[in-house]
């Protein structure tokens, strides 16, 4: 793929500055340094290196310039890049046909349009699939699953049965939703299972990294708001409840039944126990344990957590002490 | 589905008071407050929050009674709906056949009565499978593997060559048994491969949750005990053995032949280094790293671990002293 | 399987001393005390256990006799024991046919010599496997991958859209290589999007562990260099760059465009925040958190992380100070 700035200039509405005949094959960070290519910068101070890189082509904020570059100016550039992005990205899909024959669909499908299946994919009884959502190779999709519009659903994901999935979800590849909660009863020295009989729903806007997870409920929902994306190895558990554009970072484990509020930030690894409430707004700092419910915005940390302030302080008098000896 | 309070009061042999015509249509928590459902209190003090909810009907202790609703009695409501879940249960099969013609079954398989297997399931030469057992869509068995009788197996689970699984085993979806173990040895500043030629061993009653793996022995096999119920990701090492009764919970590591004894409880993300051993009925708190073994029944906590108490002092301390500051 | 001690004594270069036609059924370890099995020892410590075991064969070094056993001498017995352990090791391939008549290869597929796919493969377009490469059954590969020479990708793995997988690369069960890369921009209150075009480079004798993720890069690639060894539920975001050699044990998170050196050994559950630098030879011990880059080789620990003996005296001060309450 390569694109004259011109092409993307006009498509994007950014105004260029410089040869707008010149040709990139693709985007870098400033750091990446290579011909051929367009970057962005956000900030005055990053002036002087762009110029002097081997990058052809800077979009740039009104009033800042880029020497001997062309430059695009946006009032957002990172952002303008990311839509750019788009054009680069590769498609993903595997096949021609529309539905791939070895794909099997089970009985009552309803198959909105321009679905795409790929090979091998399984999909359950009366399993819907809404319009322009693409289901990738190896993905398994049992009984009664409610799948939303413009979803990209990646390779060997598996969907269990009577699951709900919102529109434009990404699901990306070995993703698991409605796998059993872990409830048991201790009866005579043996944990009895619990059988979980809820679903999953997750809202519309949700992606969710690789090979994460989200349990299903013990006897309603597990649920993921809208806008919320999940990265990599993310553990929800049974009867979760997660508010609307939260993040949840690589290997974060939230315990059964616990609460988020909206834009609720987990660093990566953090865990939280269950039956708890977290309220908007808070940042939890890599690798903490939130044992109690927080009732206000604001940033924690530790293990267990405390606000971030005083787990600051508490770590570098510890190491403080211990220099003295 | 939907059933009525007698139905339900006869079979699991619970006395109803109040209107036994009362049709049900599903289960649910105290404070999930819904109508047409049954729900449980174990203690008096819930009495009255149940008596004010929309709840119909529910399973209480004898002596205790939810005011304005169809009580059914239980010296142990907890469990008796824990077994009543099992007919709200939707069935996770997905197809008609028994083994469906998208499948691919090896030479020299040996398939028990009433076996199911998916689409798109894929089993290997000389592999067993015991009565009842149902192996769902996309999973890979891979030669030699013994599976025993009924057996849940979800999609997209892996068993590699050589392994065993015991009688009324549940892999969730994405479960991978017997990955190559964790093996080198560093000469001329390589890491070369220990080919890791054991196997993996999964006694009766056991449950892994989605995600999670169990690695095959260097030269024995890991095992895992009777009745232990295994979270989403957590990592069984090569060479683990994990005793009979016990809970690992989610993103739990148990680096390579550490031994767990019975009725040991791991929290989660709980990380234990290699070659130790781990009394019967001990239980290590959330987050914390065991770094030697543990020789009695006892609650740890802290990374390295120690006992709970004197962990649980030495946070308060350093948070007090850091509040001074 | 099973071996006399005269073969596996001429093939490896192992002087024989007692019967050399004495036959072993396998390999065990020392405390694993099982008759018909050949182990090995590495330290006089450990002759007297030896000679009373029931083990019957043993690599030792010259000089080192176990008593009442047969001996094979080594300078480096256990790098001895795992060369052998070859001849042990079962055979991982499903099927007779090279490329499975249930495979799906797409177009313009280009395939070296006695490559062998599995049952269940999806092939993408454009897709380059080198020679002698096996792909296992349910594996996804998309378009425009190339993987190199004697390869070994094991069942239900997913390599995303124009990845790179050198030689000699072992991926376990259920690994993701390309995932997106967690990257959004906060607009507006919500998390847009950044698509991730770049992709992911493995390099020559990598393996990768069960269930283990790389994510693809925003831009360009995410790295992982020769040699490196990557155990199961380990993260590697976008633009990561891992050097030569390095151990990354279970459940280690290394966030965006982090930089490894060679040689850098990191503990299971360890994290690493974004955009910092490990130098060569670093070792960080399990559960610590590394915050800041670390420019010198050294053991590391702690959440955040300092120099392991710092880490050691401030943990042993706040046990001992908590001790006193």
């Amino acid at each position: 793929m390569s694109y004259t700035l011109a092409e993307i200039g006009e498509h994007f509405g950014l105004k260029v500055e410089g040869d707008p005949a010149l040709t990139i094959e693709g985007l870098c960070g400033l750091t990446d340094d290579l011909p051929g290519r367009l970057s962005f910068i956000g900030s005055p101070k990053l002036l002087e290196q762009a110029a002097r890189s081997r990058i052809d082509a800077f979009i740039t904020k009104p009033g800042m310039v880029v020497e001997g570059k062309v430059n695009l100016y946006s009032d957002d550039p990172e952002y303008a890049i990311a839509q750019i992005a788009e054009w680069f990205r590769p498609a993903p899909m595997l096949q021609d046909e529309r539905i791939h024959p070895g794909a099997v669909i089970g009985n009552h499908a309803d198959l909105g349009e321009a679905v795409r299946i790929g090979p091998g994919v399984i999909l359950g009884r009366h399993v819907r699939v809404g319009d322009h959502t693409e289901i990738l190779a190896g993905t398994v999709i049992m009984d009664h699953v409610v799948i939303g519009e413009n979803c990209l659903i990646h390779p060997n994901v598996t969907i269990r049965e009577h699951c709900s999935i919102g529109d434009r979800v990404i699901l990306q590849p070995g993703v698991v939703i409605g796998g059993d909660g872990y409830g048991y009863l201790l009866r005579d020295g043996e944990h009895k299972k619990i059988p979980q009989i809820g679903g999953v729903i997750i809202d519309n806007d949700v992606e969710i990294g690789a090979n994460a997870t989200v349990d299903r409920g013990r006897f309603l929902s597990t649920r993921v708001g809208r806008g919320t994306k999940i990265d990599n190895f993310v553990h929800v558990a049974h009867n979760v409840q997660v508010g609307e554009h939260c993040l949840l970072v690589s290997h974060v484990a939230i315990a059964g039944s616990t609460k988020l509020g909206n834009h609720v930030t987990l660093a990566g690894q953090v865990g939280l126990v269950h039956h708890i409430d977290i309220a908007d707004g808070v940042t939890v700092l890599g690798q903490s344990m939130v044992t109690k419910s927080i009732n206000e915005k604001g940033v924690w940390a530790g293990s267990p957590a405390q606000p971030a302030d005083l787990w600051r302080r508490s770590v570098a008098l510890a190491y403080k002490q211990a220099r003295k000896r």
